[in-house]
């Protein structure tokens, strides 16, 4: 067995709560997400995820269930967990006094789930980034008093992409707290150039969306103001493996963008870490070969349907040598996380279940 | 010297003439383009391209003089180019009736460009697919009685994207009429992710668009309706190459995808053809084992600032051995273009100055 065999940690699996929160205010907004039951299906409970009283998701309790998850994890050929909130209901869209309980909830929800598995399960939280100030405060009590390791953000706010200057205080407060960042796609922009049924939103225009926030990120210059903070993109980065030699070169060929982006956008891009979501080999070969073999993590999309169900298999299909599978399954996430792993240690006894 | 090094086609360059046609009817669009004299620089003489009374860019007599440009050619080690308008006079946005001049004007000036070097200038015209009907009647007349080898598109015709059924009767009198389609990417999707100067239009939306563009194609079968259309997508496809295996995994994933889309991504793909112009190596390589190698050809963006100086420089950086080189310099645009060209025949001579 390679080392990677031995310990892998997927930075990229996603929860939702079984039940969530009734709305407490006066007049319950139309967008206020909630699950109602569905019907079980091949041994596990469903629930459906309702959204602006639509359909949107039908989720099984893999979502919700720590011990469900870590039955699964083995039989993936993971050791370990970074769980985050199905991106649609990180909630940019309400008033921020309707978001911030319905976050709060989730954030203590996985923080329970990581509790429950220490050294395991691994929490990043959800914040009401359409309120600099309240997204901070959260953060704060995520990172302090729920022991989350960090944030998950959408690739825009309200359609702000996630580089723009003005969220640059979170992110100060990110790296004065030493909480990660892990960028997720969300309410993805080019909808408008989609031919086919709607779940190209999220194979076609999440990984368009998440490339441009990424590359947004380059162009602001956020790792140059913020050395010490550590960002992830999820999908591989979507798009921004091909739009990065553009860039780079446009860097060179106009004035104004050499003038407004401080250091080349190649190596801006080796200072962001990325996941390895891409569902090919030869394609991850390509990431390793753009961002280097010391940025990409695993990352699975688990436990939705469009997920990559055996990502060591994938590492090994992609060629690398064994101390880089080790590298993509489990060092590069832990200098992201900033910590070592429990799980990974000789030592480590299972958690309480 | 290579075989590559003997011949070699561009198959994306551009023309603008010195001067666009006067508006002939009562109340002049405010978009209407034209071109205004700008102070000569570097020993060539300049143009200003304005539109909606804008400075849109200032462009050189490389860009509307052909004994310029069969001086350039030699230099960038090309022997024959394929030249379609600068995309931003492609006028989908005028009524059809006001564009039709303008586009027969570009038209007749392309026809002239490639009349003067035989064997040495192709021409792609432009259509105002706005209006399909009158599209297709230019369409003929360009094949049939301006010798252009077919058409230049958008990537979107007024937002809609270039795969979209509703261009399907064009694509079929392309076919009908052996005439070659190379799209461009044109206004952009995504532009409300950028953050920085105005270029990142160009340099990252571009990419992002022509990427959705080529992706619509696959998710309509265009290839599957049209088996002897010949197209072709500027920019290398932008982002197709790191969307296509996240789609290709969302064929098998989701079953509405599956059922639309009639034969796998991956395969309608490499039934596509591209051009290099993605200034990288490595990524040039990659996008020879996604798509294939007969199915890249040259590309320069010639004559504007931000265009590939040394198409065949990068080639051999790539890696490719000669024969492969061969096929990207000039058979893959023989077999695109559906002729072989003059100017690769040993006994050629040069054409009339």
């Amino acid at each position: 067995l390679s080392a990677a065999a031995h310990f892998a940690i997927d930075v990229h699996s996603h929860v939702v709560p079984e039940y969530l929160p009734a709305y407490l205010g006066a007049r319950r907004p139309a967008n206020w997400p909630e699950t109602v039951d569905a019907p079980e299906s091949r041994g596990l409970c469903h629930r459906h995820v309702m959204i602006n009283g639509k359909h949107f998701r039908t989720v099984s309790e893999k979502s919700w269930k720590g011990t469900r998850r870590l039955t699964d994890l083995p039989a993936m050929g993971l050791t370990a967990q970074v769980i985050s909130p199905m991106p649609e209901l990180l909630s940019y869209w309400l008033a921020p006094g309707d978001a911030q309980p319905l976050l709060r909830y989730l954030n203590e929800h996985t923080a329970q789930m990581c509790a429950q598995f220490p050294g395991r399960l691994l929490g990043l939280g959800a914040v009401a980034l359409q309120d600099i100030d309240l997204a901070i405060d959260e953060l704060r009590y995520c990172v302090r008093e729920l022991n989350l390791v960090g944030v998950e953000l959408g690739s825009n706010i309200n359609g702000v992409v996630i580089g723009d200057m003005r969220f640059d205080p979170f992110f100060e407060a990110c790296e004065a707290l030493n909480a990660v960042v892990f960028v997720h796609a969300l309410k993805p922009t080019g909808m408008d150039r989609l031919f086919g049924p709607p779940a190209l939103q999220q194979v076609l225009a999440y990984a368009s969306e998440i490339g441009l926030a990424a590359a947004s990120v380059i162009t602001s210059n956020l790792m140059l103001r913020r050395p010490k903070l550590r960002i992830a993109f999820s999908h591989g980065g979507g798009s921004l493996a091909m739009l990065l030699p553009r860039l780079q070169q446009g860097w060179q060929a106009f004035p104004a963008i050499r003038e407004a982006v401080l250091e080349a956008p190649v190596s801006q891009a080796r200072r962001l870490f990325f996941d390895t979501l891409v569902f090919d080999a030869a394609t991850l070969r390509h990431l390793a070969h753009v961002f280097g073999t010391d940025q990409l993590m695993i990352g699975t999309d688990y436990p939705f349907n469009f997920s990559e169900q055996a990502p060591l298999k994938r590492l090994a299909e992609a060629g690398f040598d064994e101390r880089t599978q080790a590298h993509l399954a489990w060092h590069n996430a832990e200098r992201f996380l900033g910590r070592e792993i429990a799980a990974l240690r000789p030592n480590f006894t299972q958690g309480s279940t």
